[in-house]
């Protein structure tokens, strides 16, 4: 489940894990955390996700990005049920809604922050990068900079890094920018957005459904950033 | 990985998540919970632990104690390494030792408690349930009180509960109990402690090494607190 991808260079540069779910704001957050200098471990989930080719994005995008390594830590999150996105009896919806919907996993970034904090005490990194963004995901408790302060303190707390003194930061570079924001800022550090994938309900040859609210932040953010979309759509009638 | 055990009686019955990890704390969680009327979801967390007798003993303790479902989620946290138990090649310590034990996993509560709060949003349970204990623990940093109270503070920001203001209460009964107490309390409510494994190191038939950190505190706890202990050692040497 462990894929090395670019040999480290540098071994005094400090370390960071890198959250990277093979979406667009992830893939910006590990370039900015790779032009700021550090080494990143790429950290994904395999939480069930109804699609695979998130997963394959996401190596993708660690190796072109230059993580020192990508690993995959599978979790039968499924199990729990509650989401679309894990949840097959959960249509995805294609139109917007209002408030919480139901794409949301429940807990799911408490779920990942807690594994890469796992893991940070391993590699003895002392940052975490999460691509959590307040702006496009207002629905989603967990996307807010009170959530990533209150785990901030919490690992703070809860980690042998924290007790001898050296506390993890959280760092989520992502959390006020717009979508068009952060897709100028990623296009400026070279990231090809065409590897990344954002659907929550692509097709067998992972091409965007087009119409789902991931698929309509991406596309508007593209618009408004003034930046060609490389996104393979689905056609529709 | 979900089994049914005893169904729910009393609809109305406030619920609880309840981490179960097959050993002598969380067993006596569970019998505490259910005693002050929860119908009690437990939840275990396959983590790579090195000794399947673990979640054997849980799924054996859920059924006794009267848990309206036990689910086990599947994570292979040996991925990350860094654990004497999930990492087999470091050895468990059979003397003790100082400082934070290397049967430490990085960051497991902090884990533990964010799965079962994914759990609880979907049972909707207001309150989960965990078997942590500051007294024989100490040198564990996410066994302490400031590390359940932070968590808590996490969980009222992190869910969909919290933003409606329903936030999740962290209940951890046994914190600031000895091994003795702990005994004596679940004995009192009917636990059959010769159902639990706590063993670090135990043989094929399960039986106890009677050395390990675990085994120690367990021992003694059955001593001190005048209980006969049902467990069943290794003969050694």
């Amino acid at each position: 489940m462990s894929a090395s991808t670019t040999p480290s260079t540098g071994a005094a540069a400090p370390r960071a894990v890198v959250l990277l779910s093979g979406g667009l704001d992830s893939a910006t957050v590990l370039a900015m955390a790779r032009a700021s200098g550090r080494q990143c471990h790429a950290l994904s989930v395999d939480y069930g996700q109804r699609h695979r080719c998130e997963l394959e994005a996401a190596a993708r995008v660690a190796t072109r990005l230059g993580a020192c390594e990508h690993r995959v830590i599978t979790l039968d999150y499924g199990q729990l049920g509650g989401s679309a996105l894990t949840d097959p009896a959960i249509a995805v919806p294609d139109t917007p809604g209002t408030g919480i919907p139901v794409t949301y996993v429940p807990a799911r970034n408490t779920v990942m922050l807690a594994l890469a904090l796992g893991f940070a005490e391993v590699v003895e990194a002392d940052e975490i990068h999460i691509g959590v963004n307040a702006v496009d995901y207002s629905g989603y408790p967990d996307c807010r900079p009170a959530f990533v302060a209150a785990f901030e303190r919490l690992a703070a707390l809860a980690t042998r890094a924290g007790v001898e003194g050296h506390p993890v930061r959280i760092v989520a570079p992502l959390i006020d920018l717009s979508k068009a924001e952060i897709i100028r800022r990623g296009s400026a550090l070279g990231v090809d957005y065409g590897a990344t994938v954002s659907c929550y309900a692509p097709d067998a040859a992972a091409r965007a459904c087009g119409v789902c609210d991931a698929c309509r932040l991406r596309r508007d953010g593209f618009a408004a950033g003034g930046i060609v979309d490389p996104t393979v759509y689905q056609a529709r009638d």
